[in-house]
């Protein structure tokens, strides 16, 4: 095996402590610090059996020559400075989502990484869960037929985010995992976002998106933080088949249905048939295929050491987090026109 | 025990023979004839032991003097002229939903059974379930406290139906359930909604619907008639308590929780807490309420025979089937106008 | 179509109205007399509006030549001289389980009912569900291949008979479902019956029966009247594929494993291996077949009235009703043994 | 806070790293070694990063005056040699379920740590669970009332093991929960067993317990390695409310149900009533109490720290474990009589 990339991670906040772990389990990656500005979370999270060095100075990092990649798990608003140090000192990034607090610094860290050939990537971590690496192969493997329609609910009693809505914190999980899944040819046009607030929190703590896609089809995503029950399931339903994707149940997350109403087509018909018998309906069986047990974050933490030594762009790059952020930008600016449809500028 | 009240029931197609069935074990009913245009529709539902006579003319129900109260269960484009028949022959009427086609037609029948004193109801039948009548009594009984969110979905392989799109013909349940649930003050204010026809049937087989309700809350509707699986749940959140309504699990319809997101008022905290400690969670017990099993149908025809021999209006009157129509009016021009927000009057 | 097949039912007691029903909306029978001692609880079941007689005289049933057919739904201790009075007369009989009281009376019955070329059968409703004849479908298919193991849990906060055990009251369904679908040569040889009564209530409230199948392979039944929640699920692992039934989930009933273990013949292993890797796991995907929505009762009827048309024994007739009986018989005689291993008799 | 207790694990296989892992986690506990025979096995559990020492030679450990106690995650067989050696050592110990491999073995053991003041603790982790901690306070709270009956299941396609049977594998979880639960006074009297090994595996790989309580009631054990589906579900059912545990539901784990069957004391009933209106049927709520999520190992590791600390047996000490191997030993007999009621020796 070749010599493991040197990796820091930076931030031993909520999400930091998964990435440490899992960087440590990882054999192509060799984690050298754990970086917060408080020292004292950062030792906690390593706890008192570790090697691996804690330190408050971001520079002293990028000032690191055996440190080759970044890993960043700060909050939204350090993104892109601390991106865009990294890659100027020409280190490679993973970046938590959603990529940057704004469109536009989003797009310079895509450019600048693309001039100068470093991976940039988003922590996707849903793409890489056995389940969603299922639905990509069945919808790119044409056994869902055409998207006719996608239903995500993702609510539970949540963290009540202080700066960020629901929609920022909850909904670039479901537009993350529908940008993967989408086929080629495939995407969202316009958005009309609702939400309300009614805990008097400042910002909206139920949200509610409508996607237009390309090929007419409606998508569909329900975030809620105030739910005391949680439900995670999304619903692809296709010309084929229907796939229904519910994340609470371990022992069968993956439902595929080959049920449906066909619309038959008139030339099948008799012309007395033709204003009655236009519809027919398929009841058959139902598979729910074996899937590995895998920790999703090792999977996408492979995929960043991968990346790296083959030169490559990461599966769920950092153009695959600005898709995420255009549909966010234009959702927000719907809330704010009382769900108005609003236009998806596609990221030049 | 009281004569009981002759009836007729109207329509033999898909709901006329839970009608039928229902009707004939109400003591205080007394059936005496099913009509339908087609006869033998009419006699297979009957079946070949019974006494209960059937015909082709809804005049002959009209001209029998032993008929006091008419059923229909007809498509709803003739729910407007077979129930004014009604009303003006001086029978009681109860129709199935929707009350009729359009909104002004539905005031017109109001207007005329206050007028003449006679009950107008609507087969509202999931207000008659036990499930809806504890929901109501939480409400009402102030339980869940102030109402925040409601989610609704009811989404599975439907019928199709030829002539209205999946908002006319599912949503009517929801709405009637919440306009039965709402504590007296609260109203539905505007409403959003989004359709979508992916199987190029000619009208939205997938409808979402957000309301704002008048005290700022959200409520949302999900209806399908492509999904291979059937969910009907129902989510009320309040400020106290939020209630679960799951009605495909028999044995845990309701499932009440004490478990939410407070916000601390500002007087509760120190200054330098403001910023920070606003939010607290509560985490405690869920109640699953014993119910009641009961045919819902049973305790509605119940109802109405109740309605007629007290004089009153029925627990879903006319008025009751006038306030959905209204929302399901506006969301029909939101449809139109691309999810655009719509204001709904409150009916006279 | 043929002259339907005159019917008599006898008992309206629990299970009686439900023969009715079923009775009434087959084509094939034409039931003519609804029996019970108690007049006005047969009139009640039939309801105002039937044209069916009603009496309280055995006697006028077995006298009437329009009646062909008698369904026994009484008391158990009775069944006995009421079928064998009734195939006295010449008349075919469908018995509610258990068949008699006594394996001899039992025995005696068949025997008559073969003498006089009657059919004689057994109200063994649970085979005669979409589920259990798809059950047997995939089992004499080989699809499971060979049985290795059966599990039955029926249990429930049932009503606590006052002269039969749970055993007798409820083992009846899973060993006539079990009989229904073990392959030709597949038979219970011995079986171990434990109970309890916690409450006091003079017989067993909980029981177990272990069941050893001629192929060494287990079959256990838990039935329990005093579970707070329904259960009724039967597993039956097999050589190739195990599947779950779980009648319980309308949506989902039955789900066909393609996961086991497997032991690898000595054979195929290497000499060093032998010890160690004799055992590979299997873990494929999951099938739920499509199954239609039946009522067991209405197909139950069909086929005793086809029995009857056609000559022939009926799918559960009286020899399936014996063969469930010995193993009850047996179950007893262990339990008042403190569980030990009881043979089980083949009748003859 | 003291000084912390040095502590080495035995074992780097299943378990150990399980040990390792909440052993780090815990503040009171200082790991010092990680003890196997296959020294590169251990490094890989540790890690990269890790400063914990590796040795394959349990003498060093024994011999290392900063260990004060040793956590024994080895084969069965190797129990009692190794924990009898670190008493002898005056270190504390701490072993895996079962016990040690033999009754007699495990008697000396008590004795020795009894004699020598040490902590000897068995590993029960499911008495750590939040759901056993809080059916212990229900029943011994007097909430259910008397215990009537106790089903468990918990079966899975289980790693079938080399040299044991699947009741030696899977039954000590559940005679160690039930250990845990029963109210002082009340023992388990005698045990029926009864198994199958329909794979040829040459020990039982199905298994069936039935055990006769003090009081009459009956628990009765389902294990299973064969299972495609994991059910671990455990239903007590008293005399004021039953309760059932389903452990794969992490939402809903405990359900405690105000139902049940209740027999009427005879002097309430009139002479004329006293045969048949004995029984009452209570169907109240259901409430499910909420839970703290927490890993029962590391509960488990503060319990073992906190018994060294104050000089007091463990909650699941070495007579627990006593306890549960003597109800095992009687099982092996009853498997052998073909499922003879087999008496359980209460330990000296």
């Amino acid at each position: 095996m070749a010599v493991p990339i040197g990796l820091a991670v930076v931030g031993a906040g909520y999400w930091g402590p998964n990435l440490v772990r899992n960087a440590m389990a990882t054999a192509a990656l060799d984690l050298r610090w754990l970086c917060d500005l408080d020292v004292a979370r950062a030792r906690q999270v390593l706890g008192p059996y570790t090697t691996v060095a804690v330190t408050d100075s971001f520079d002293e990092i990028l000032g690191d020559p055996s440190v080759q990649a970044v890993a960043i798990a700060t909050p939204a608003a350090s993104h892109f400075p601390l991106a865009m140090a990294a890659l100027d000192a020409g280190k490679h990034v993973l970046v938590e989502k959603p990529l940057t607090a704004s469109l536009a610094d989003g797009q310079k860290l895509v450019q600048t990484a693309e001039d100068r050939g470093l991976v940039l990537m988003c922590d996707h971590t849903y793409c890489y869960t056995s389940a969603v690496q299922e639905l990509r192969r069945l919808i790119r493997g044409g056994h869902l037929g055409g998207i006719q329609f996608v239903d995500s609910v993702r609510i539970n009693l949540g963290l009540v985010q202080p700066d960020i809505d629901v929609l920022w914190d909850l909904a670039p999980h479901d537009l993350s995992i529908l940008d993967f899944l989408m086929p080629p040819g495939l995407s969202v046009v316009s958005v009309s976002a609702h939400g309300a607030d009614p805990i008097g929190h400042g910002v909206a703590c139920v949200g509610y998106l409508t996607l237009r896609l390309s090929n007419g089809a409606i998508a569909h995503i329900h975030v809620n933080w105030l739910s005391p029950i949680k439900i995670r399931t999304m619903v692809i339903g296709g010309s084929h088949r229907t796939v229904v994707w519910d994340d609470m149940n371990p022992s069968q997350r993956l439902s595929v249905y080959d049920r449906g109403v066909d619309r038959m087509a008139s030339q099948e018909l008799d012309a007395d048939d033709r204003q009655q018998v236009r519809i027919s309906y398929r009841s058959g069986d139902m598979v729910a295929p074996a899937l590995r047990e895998q920790e999703a974050l090792r999977m996408m933490m492979a995929e960043f050491a991968a990346s790296i030594l083959e030169g490559r762009p990461a599966a769920t790059d950092g153009r695959a987090g600005l898709r995420v952020m255009s549909i966010l930008d234009a959702a927000g600016r719907s809330l704010e026109l009382d769900g108005v449809s609003v236009r998806v500028e596609r990221p030049a």
